[in-house]
This record gives C-alpha cells, sequence and structure tokens, in this order.
C-alpha cells in the first residue's frame, strides 16, 4: 500500500501521528520558504506543508498540479482551520516525499467550473471524471444501483444474466448486429432489452428475476440518448398490476431513503394516460406546478367520447378558435405584467419548427380584476373571463392559449407549460414528484403503413375485459382517415409508467401469457405467422409448455440517476458516453477494421454508388 | 397476486388456514376417487389432495403435466409425512382450483435425472431451467453474484458501468465487432475486458472499481468456452501485488463462507508459476492430492538454470530416457498391481493425439519390496529403486515415466498425473484447494512471427528490478532457435492467478503506469508507435495526466461458479449458453439479416468465390 490513511480521513484526533499519504497535488501555494499543497484523492483533500529543508527537491521535482506524490510525515493541528473540509482541522508536516508521476498541465481546469468545453471534456474524459461534480454523480450511480440490488434481493429476485449476442427481431428501433465469423453470412443482435428472456424465465419458474443490464438501441441519436443505455429489469410471476405497482413504489421509496435521505409519504399518485394527455398534453406530466390544460376545444376522445366541444367560447367569433380542431389554454400565474415585447418572445417560441404553431393568443388577468387580451376584437372582457376563469386564471395571471390541429396543438401545449414553469423557476431540482401513469392505449396507429403498431411492446396484455375486443375484431383499417373509429385504437393495456418530475423513469406491463392471444397481437400488428414464427417461436413455444401469468417493469438507469441528480443531462452520469453521433470521441471508436477482419467474418464495406 | 403462500412455504404451524397457492403440476396420482397432485413452484412443492367432487371439473380440465394451476384449500396434517421436502408433513384439500394455462406434453422429463439430450435441452432450454439441478446452479451463482458484491462495497469498491461499444484492438483473440450505421465503414468492437477502462477510470482517481461484466471473445470455441462470459473484473490504485493478493483472498474467503458455508482457514498457499511448472508441469495444479513430478531430466529453466541433468539415472543405458530432452514421473499411489492390460491401456491414453507422447514407461514399486520395470533390460533393481525413490514412490504404488520434448513431455505429464487422480477418485468435488500462482514470465514467444507477445496483456507490469533489462535490451529475436537466450525470457511479471482445484478461477497483475515504459512493452510487441497510438493513443495520453500506480484482478464468474458447483461444465451454469458452435438453438441466432439492414450498414456479404 502507497498510503497508510487516504487525504479524507484524518482528524484533530490523528495529531501526532506519523502517517504516509498519495494522491494528486490539486495546488501549490509558495509563503517564503515554506511550500503547501492540498493533496487530492477521491476521499478527499489533506494540506501538506513542505518545510525548506525540502525546498531542493522541491525545485528538483518541480512539481506541478495533478503530479501524483506520496508522502510521509505528521500530522498537526492547523493554525488557520478550513472548515468547509472534513480534514481542515489538520495538516501534515511532510518529512519526505516521492513523485510517483508527473503530470503534464492539462487542457483544462480540474475545478468545479472547469473551462472546458464539451468536445475537449469527451475527449479527456479520464480528466473530466476526476471533477467533483462528476465524481458525485457516478457515486449517485452506484448508491441508485446498490439500493435497488438491496431492495430487490430482500424481496427474493434473482439476478439472472441474459445473453447479449441474441437473434436480431427489429419491431421499433434498429439493431446493432454483430456478424458472426463462425456462422459466415450471419449475424447476432445487441438486445434492446433482455424482454424475451426474463420471460422466458418466468415461463421457467424463477418468479422473481432483476438485471441491472446494459440495452442497445441504433436509433438517430438526439441530445440525451445514448446507443447503449442501463436498465434495472425486472419480471414478476403469479402477479396482477397492483402487485407490481406496489413492488417497485417500494424500491422507488427505498431508492430515495438510501440515496437521498427523503421520505416518500403515502402511496405514488396515479393518473389514467387519458387524464395525463387531458390534463397535462403529456403522458410524463410534472406535478411538480400546477397549470392543468384547459380544453376549450378538442378532438381528444375520453372514454371514447368528445369531452370538450367549444362551449366556452359559444357566441364569440374569433375565426383561429373557430376553425381549429383543438383550443387549449394555461393560466401562467403572476405574468399578467409581461410586455408586448414579452409576449412576442413567447408567440416566436411556440413558432419555432420544434413547436410548429401559427401563434400564440393570450388573456390578461390584470390584478386590477380587468381583463385584456390578444384578441379583444373578438371578445367582450364577460368572454374573457368566462374563459380566463375556467383556466384557474387569478387576477395577476396570464391565460395562454394555442388553437390547431389534435395532437400538434395539445403537444405545443405541454411544451409551453413546461417552457413557463422553466422560466418561473417552478422546475425545482431538490423537489420530487412521483407519478404512475396507468391504463396506456394498447396499440398506437402507424400512418405511414396504415396499420397499428404496439405502444409499448408486443408483449403486452391488454385489459382483461378488452381481449375479446381484440379477438372479435379484424385489425385491418379500411378507412385511414377514420382509424379513431377502428375498435383497436380504444383498446387499452394493462401498462404502466413511472414518471419523476415530467421524466419517465420506468415503464411496463402485464404480459400476454397465452399462445393464442400472443400471435393474435403479432397479427395485429401485421406480422405474417412465417415472420412471427421466424422471430418468435422459440417464445410462441414456451408458452405451449405451462407458462404462468406474470408482468413486470424496466427503469432506466441513466435517467433516473439524472434526475434524482438534479440533471436534465443523462451524459454526465455515465462514466463513459458516446457523443450525439454516437462517437467515442476519447477512444475514437468507431474505426475502421483492418481487411482481415473484414475478410474473416465475410462482409464488406459497400462503397457508395457514384 | 395468483397466491396467499408459495409452494415451500407451509408447515403443520398452518394447519387449518384457507391458502391459495398457484404452481406447476409436478404429477399426479389417482387412488380410486381421490386425485392427488405435487404442485411445484421457485419454492419447493405442496401436496394438493382433489376430493370426489373435483372429480368432474378434474376430468374437463384434463390436467397433465406442467399444467399451471391455481389452488385454494385448507392445509391440513398428511397422515402419511414425507420427511424428505420441508412442506411434507402437510397437504391442501382442494376446494376450488382453477387451470391458468395448459401444457403440452415437454420433449424431455423435467426431473433431476432427466432422459433429454443436450442439443434437446439447449433448444428447450426454458424447460430445462425448470430441473433441480438447473435452479440449484443459477441459485448458486447469484448467491456468488451477491456476495462478492457485497464484499467489494465494504471494502470500499464503487460498480462503475464501462462501455460495450468500443473500439476494435485485437491483440491476442479476435474482437466481435458492430458496424456503425451513423459511422458508415466503420465499426464497433465488442470489449473482450474493460481493461483499458479500469484503468482509465485509476487514472481518474476512482481507486477502488468493480464491475460484475458481460466480456467477449470471438474464438473457435473448445468444448468449454463461450463467446461471451462474465468477469467479476476489479482494479486498484496505490497499491502492490500483496495488498491485491491479500483483498481478493479476503473476497474468495467471503464467497466460500457465504455461499457454501466453508471456512477457508489460514492464508491461501502461494507457489510461482516455475515451481508450478517444475513440480505439476501445470502453471494451475490441482492441488486436492499429490503426485509431484519428479524431474528426471529437463530442458527447463528455474532461475535461469537448469536443475535437472539426468544424475539420478546416470550408469544406466535405456536409449528413450537418454535420448530425450526431458524425462518426467511421478508415483501414482497403490497401483503397482495394474496387470498388464492396464498398463497398455495406459500407454495408449498417453498415445492419443491430444497427449502425443510416444510410449509410457512404468515402474512398480511392489509391495514386497521388489522392482519391475517395463524397461528391466537397462535398469537393475537398485537403479530402478533409486528412481522410485526420487519419485517418492511407496510400497504398491507405479511410477509412470516420460519421456520427449520439453514442452510436450511436461504438459503430457500434467494431463495424466490429472487423469491417474480422476481414475483414483482423487479429485473430489466437495473438496476445495485453492492456490496463487505467482512471478508469470511476462513474455512468451510466438514462434510463427518469431516475436514476443504477452503472456497476461501488454499492460502488466515487469518486476520493478526487471524493468532495467527491458529497457536496456532490443527486443529482436536474432536466433530463433535460441530464444530461451534472449534476455526478455527470463523476465517476470506482477502477474498473478489464482487456481482453484486445477482451474484458474482469476488472474490479474500490476499494471505499467509510465508513458515511457507502456510504449517500449508496445515496441517490445512489435507494434509500431503508430499502430501503438491508434490503438491506445487514449491510454498513453492519460498516463501524461498523473496516472497513480494501480493493478487488479478479473475472476472468470462462470468457472467459479461451475468449480464451486463441483461440476466441469460452466454451460450449465448460464442461463442461456451458446454450443460449441457459438450458436443459439432456442433462438436460432445468429441468423440471416434483412437487406434493409445491410443496405442501412453500408455492409454486403461476401459470396464465396468459386
Amino acid at each position: 500500500m502507497y498510503r497508510s490513511h487516504t487525504c479524507g480521513e484524518l482528524r484533530i484526533s490523528h495529531a501526532g501521528q506519523q502517517v504516509t499519504l498519495a494522491g494528486w497535488i490539486q495546488s501549490i501555494r509558495k509563503f517564503g520558504s515554506i511550500t503547501f499543497t492540498d493533496l487530492r484523492d477521491r476521499y478527499g483533500i489533506t494540506q501538506l506543508v513542505f518545510g525548506e529543508e525540502l525546498n531542493e527537491q522541491l525545485s528538483q521535482a518541480s512539481l506541478g498540479r495533478e503530479f501524483v506524490i506520496q508522502a510521509k510525515g505528521l500530522v498537526r493541528e492547523r493554525s488557520n482551520k478550513n472548515n468547509n473540509i472534513p480534514t481542515g482541522a489538520v495538516e501534515i508536516a511532510v518529512s519526505s516525499f516521492s513523485v510517483l508521476n508527473k503530470a503534464a498541465t492539462p487542457p483544462f481546469t480540474i475545478q468545479d467550473d472547469t473551462d472546458g468545453g464539451d468536445d475537449l471534456r469527451m475527449k479527456f474524459r479520464y480528466l473530466d471524471l476526476r471533477r467533483n461534480e462528476l465524481k458525485r454523480n457516478l457515486e449517485l450511480r452506484y448508491a441508485v444501483n446498490r439500493s435497488a440490488r438491496n431492495y430487490l434481493h430482500e424481496k427474493g429476485f434473482m439476478d439472472i444474466e441474459t445473453p447479449f449476442l441474441i437473434k436480431s427481431t427489429p419491431e421499433g428501433a434498429r439493431d446493432f448486429v454483430v456478424p458472426s465469423r463462425m456462422n459466415s453470412g450471419q449475424f447476432y443482435a445487441l438486445p434492446q432489452s433482455p424482454q424475451t428472456f426474463k420471460q422466458l424465465l418466468m415461463v421457467s419458474g424463477y418468479d422473481r428475476y432483476y438485471q441491472v443490464v446494459k440495452c442497445f438501441r441504433d436509433e438517430d441519436l438526439r441530445a440525451d440518448r445514448q446507443p447503449e443505455f442501463t436498465q434495472i429489469d425486472c419480471e414478476m410471476a403469479f402477479v396482477e398490476q397492483e402487485d407490481i405497482l406496489d413492488m417497485f413504489e417500494g424500491m422507488i421509496r427505498a431508492i430515495f431513503k438510501d440515496v437521498k435521505n427523503i421520505d416518500i409519504p403515502g402511496k405514488v399518485e396515479r393518473m389514467t394516460w387519458e387524464d395525463a394527455m387531458w390534463n397535462y398534453g403529456n403522458d410524463k406530466p410534472d406535478l411538480r406546478f400546477g397549470m392543468k390544460l384547459l380544453n376549450i376545444k378538442s378532438a381528444f376522445q375520453k372514454n371514447g367520447k368528445l369531452e370538450a366541444n367549444g362551449e366556452l367560447i359559444a357566441g364569440t367569433n374569433f375565426g383561429v378558435f373557430n376553425d381549429a380542431e383543438t383550443v387549449v389554454a394555461i393560466a401562467v400565474p403572476g405574468t399578467a405584467e409581461y410586455t408586448r415585447k414579452q409576449t412576442d418572445e413567447l408567440t416566436e417560441w411556440v413558432k419555432r419548427p420544434q413547436i410548429g404553431m401559427k401563434g400564440l393568443a393570450f388573456i390578461k388577468a390584470n390584478s386590477d380584476g380587468t381583463y385584456k387580451s390578444s384578441f379583444d376584437k373578438f371578445f367582450n372582457e364577460q368572454q374573457l373571463k368566462t374563459v380566463a376563469d375556467a383556466a384557474g386564471a387569478k387576477p395577476g395571471d396570464l391565460v395562454l392559449i394555442l388553437a390547431g390541429t389534435e395532437e400538434r396543438t395539445r403537444k405545443a401545449m405541454s411544451e409551453l407549460r413546461l417552457e413557463m414553469a422553466e422560466r418561473l423557476g417552478l422546475r425545482k431540482k431538490d423537489e420530487f414528484k412521483l407519478l404512475w401513469v396507468l391504463d396506456f392505449p394498447l396499440f398506437e396507429y402507424a400512418e405511414e403503413e396504415n396499420r397499428w403498431v404496439a405502444r409499448h411492446h408486443p408483449f403486452t396484455s391488454p385489459k382483461p375485459d378488452q381481449i375479446r375486443t381484440m379477438i372479435g375484431n379484424s385489425p385491418v383499417i379500411e378507412n385511414a382517415a377514420e382509424y379513431l373509429k377502428h375498435p383497436y385504437a380504444n383498446i387499452k393495456a394493462n401498462a404502466y409508467d413511472m414518471v419523476l418530475n415530467g421524466n419517465e423513469i420506468g415503464g411496463g406491463s402485464i404480459r400476454i401469457f397465452q399462445r393464442d392471444l400472443q400471435e393474435k397481437m403479432f397479427d395485429a400488428l401485421g406480422m405474417s405467422r412465417e415472420e412471427a414464427n421466424h422471430k418468435f417461436g422459440f417464445l410462441l413455444g414456451a408458452f405451449e409448455y405451462g407458462a404462468p401469468p406474470h408482468g413486470g417493469i424496466a427503469f432506466g438507469f441513466d435517467r433516473l440517476c439524472a434526475v434524482l441528480g438534479g440533471s436534465e443531462s443523462i451524459r454526465d452520469f455515465i462514466a463513459f458516453p458516446k457523443n450525439n453521433s454516437g462517437r467515442d470521441t476519447m477512444l475514437d471508436a468507431p474505426s475502421a477494421i483492418d481487411n482481415q477482419q473484414l475478410t474473416e467474418l465475410g462482409i464488406t464495406i459497400k462503397t457508395p454508388s457514384a
């Protein structure tokens, strides 16, 4: 061992002891003939004092930041204590030291506020990882990992490893594939999730399974996606939805307690998917603040019925509202005083291509009880008040209104709601609001192909009372324009998401466990029997030999850690992430491989055709 | 929940309670109008009794083996208790039941002694996994996983995930590669181990790292290799070899205690690589039994010197011994009575191509104190006694002698030693002998390329006092025939293996942490500076910014579990293994992928040229 103690360990009670420390030089300060350095390791920082007698050796060593040294000396009380660090009461009077390794000047400063840009920090990730912020993030990640494992272990779950070299069965996202040398012309795929394996384990009788496991998706990366990501993946047999919700509320509760020392009181709030969409425009609403949507007009169906037909604005004559499929509003607290410049800027914000609205209407519920709007020509003050009241506006609030086609308008309003909350500081990093969203639709309509796709995945079970609807109707959509009237459009699934502060941190479902229903599901997704057997024959086969009822959930581990850490970015919670082009700039990967490798694999690289 | 209790839970104290169980039907027996079934789940087996009143429902359900049912009823004391199972004192008087899922007749019986062959069991792995043996194996695997994690956690190690999509840097085994769609013509590689990443984490200051992690090697598979395998991967900074041996002895000790309830007394035995090769012909000797090698003549150098020159057989004139480079012997206890047929069979055994010897000589140390040999023409009885005594033979033992070229003969004798132990029942499954093998050679000679390769990997440090030998000499081998005289041949590494019952269960080393020494190592392996920078520039770079001394170890998790479970086969300790062709016959993977996938990836499959 190169040390007797760590740099975070020494206290006033150690005074008088001879110790040996090893670590990195965080800083060097000279006062006259005396040299002070802060020595850093994973555990903390300890001040070293080099007396005059070491000056010659010091000058030969030409110590600098990030040098790795070993120092021996006496622990003594500091005259000038530093109360900001746990070791601040002591220092080491160095009697001897040696340089274990030199360090070139780092390309950016290794401090809380670094001067390194993103690209530089990614390329020198091993240096960025020395910074406190990233260290805290990885420590939090490990604490979450440990807490989840402990909880699941206590509940009788078993960690069972599933394979990484599996079969390509793309349905939704693209698979990463791996050419097989021993089986020329054939490929393995990397798993998008261990879904079918954990179901097989239930068929095998393992009952309660978990894994903290890497998964892979070859998607075009958005800012906060990674081609490889980690799931806390779980499955249980002989359970119903309620059992799973209970079990995993418990897990999140344990994680909050262990990692953040936060008690989550009572049961986690629950909301149907329809209510979430209706009230927040979003299937993962952030409940740290209000601003529920007022649905003035909408094509959205709740329980198969239209619920907002424009009654609130009956008798008015504003073409933008009258002609729109959907008109929705939110009341933004305390912003009635916004200037013209500010409302113009908000209008520009909703007109950006990412949001895609044509404009923004607003009503100011002034503090003096009067109402002004951006469409005063068409609404009298009473009509404005009616809408503002319905949106829940209090004096001093600003009601923002969007109008347009259903889907885009609802989504835009959801974005606007989050943006306003952000601007008003309502998305607090240290406040946590958990939510179960339940009763997701089983299917989604895929316009390009005019067919149904699984909203969750093809193994999710419909609600028991809707199995008949599914079995009794053809999946064929005769009239694309009226797909919403197809019986499949309203089939709900035993599927659930856990939402934390507006982020989906976990999702799962009760699974199909009967061969005939699973085949019907593949039919519904437009998969031929031949294709279904080719891709999932093993699972259909397994269902013939006594498959128990089962269900499960998977948590997005990277996202969960980021949200717990109060960050929007998962990248800072992954030791070695990839950039938005899927590259590891530190390794310079992916990269070309040599021709011998290609030859052995029996593949060639296609030169782009002229 | 489909059950109030598991099938392993009920005891006599539950008698009188109404319970609900769910599980698989293990067996059905009819006695008159009463039907008995054993219901099985992960936790055990409970006997259900169906009275006459359920006969109609039973006959409609046509229950069979492996059906999944739910049964409600009263717990009552059995008149005819089964003391072999924990639930054997009670049975359930079933009041109602329902079939949760039917089961076709399984292709093999789901019992301890199954009638299924290997291929069938692999194809229907989800059924094979129901068998007790495999369940016990996976439970043991989880217990080892949990124990290792708990130990490492307590010692301050952090689980930090390293990436799976990395850069291809084959050195030794082949990489599996993953074509990148977003970076056309480029490939990721799957890691053969997280080696460089864990070293970077040490450079980053994380100090104590671990991971239970999948690794990948595209090798031609031998009977007991898998293309994907799991390592318990660990690294520590500011340590010397002794610290690592201590730490991981502790881990193995904890695993034995937690998993097998075995206390490992005292320190784990240590042996140099040279001693292991000299005394056992093998770098992973099985110490459950003796039969040390007697080196009569040998070209093997210990401490750079020849140590056996044939003195023992001076004055004899047996050409087979005289002309051989190497003559080695073992004394096999209690087999002097072997018949001619038995010694002939052993001779055939060593002549098989896998062993490759030309013959086998033997001396019988008879119980009556006389000596007989297969080469009596050339040795008198005193000369036979001299050799037999030196081999440690007691009256009644058989001395087996092999002669030939050094490497082959030593290896053959190692195999013969294991074979004889196997035949004599000396390799007991429930006896465990741990051993550290130390001081491995740093380099191995690669004959085809006439160059040095790293025996462990290119990041292993030479012994500190041999760094000068490495830096001060050119790696070039002028005379291939005399490579053993090159100064590099005798450089030893700070590398160590942990051996359990003749299996290498873990191995590691103290690493190079200086850029110049690492570059010298790449030179020594015949890697150009350009290639070294292309492949490992990130690591060389990292070593410039303050890399601490560090070292680590990786345990072969699959093998460790198999040895602990008393098995030679890792496959039975992996939930979903691949066969010897690297195929998953259950999934039918690898498989062809469609042309669209190939096009997106920018690759084509090479049709074999005519």
